[in-house]
């Protein structure tokens, strides 16, 4: 965000910012930009398997997604990732590694953060708020690159990430190291 | 947009709109969504060649772009796209061919119109405002796909199309029947 911009309203989870930018002319226009709170996503492993969810919100039917969330503002997005996992499957990593960050929309100040979680065990059940229904499901490792043909798959911005790793034979190879490296 | 949505800000660019929800457990909720003006896109082709810009904006370095932008509201987005197209390009087409719309961001209404111009002609020089500065350059069909690889790419919503279409030869060869149908 420009060092001038200012706050002109703050809604439930998207902030408005403007500022006067000069134009090629030397004229003045107002400029607008989004902030929202960064979300963190994560892909995690359960021994030779990996654990997706079957998600519901009050406003959508079912659809397939991640584990992840919202980071609270300045927190810090790993500690996010572990903290969306444990609430929604109930599980935990005790191998946690970065994957990749994106800003996917122009005009809008939001970084997802991706990380991988190998090997997860089960420690609690889930803590789920009002707002979701989630069961967990565990799937193949191809099946999940699948998912970027899948109209229900909720995490867009991964798509083009799966779409990629399918171009390319060696990227894959090294994804499934990441995930599954041999003893 | 829920038909019990209010508009809460109207910002330059984006609106802001709220609405109750309720939540699985009964419990009421502010639910928050955006909306924004849609957008017309156009892959136009000049004779064997695409048409392309280098552009730059008051708050941006060059980047690759295509021809288009903000419908009005209530514009037709194919009407918004042949506005677009003259006004940056100064080209014109008499065969537009509708490629796809897609609504890529969540909790945001707006939806990307992607239109082929086959065959277009110069007709006027450019009508830019104040905030462009557009170059426009003929490419290769090969060299069209690899913007996909491209990180100054703006046309970000365009890169799975263009993946996918690298994925699959036979979509590819269908995309360069309609982009060059043989006479």
């Amino acid at each position: 965000m420009p060092s001038n911009a200012k706050l002109v309203f703050k809604g439930k989870m998207f902030e408005v910012w403007q500022w006067e930018q000069k134009m090629f002319d030397g004229s003045v226009k107002i400029f607008e930009r989004l902030r929202r709170q960064n979300t963190a996503l994560v892909i995690a492993t359960v021994r030779d398997k990996i654990l997706i969810l079957n998600e519901q919100q009050p406003d959508t039917g079912m659809f397939a997604s991640l584990p992840g969330g919202r980071c609270d503002w300045d927190e810090d997005p790993l500690e996010a990732a572990k903290r969306e996992l444990l609430e929604e499957t109930g599980y935990e990593s005790k191998e946690w590694i970065f994957l990749k960050e994106q800003n996917p929309v122009g005009k809008m100040e939001w970084t997802i953060y991706t990380y991988v979680a190998r090997n997860c065990v089960f420690k609690q059940p889930p803590k789920l708020d009002a707002g979701e229904k989630i069961e967990t499901r565990l799937i193949e490792f191809e099946e999940f690159f699948m998912l970027s043909d899948n109209p229900l798959f909720y995490e867009k911005e991964l798509v083009e990430y799966l779409l990629r790793v399918r171009l390319d034979s060696k990227k894959k190879e090294e994804f499934h190291n990441l995930l599954f490296p041999r003893k």
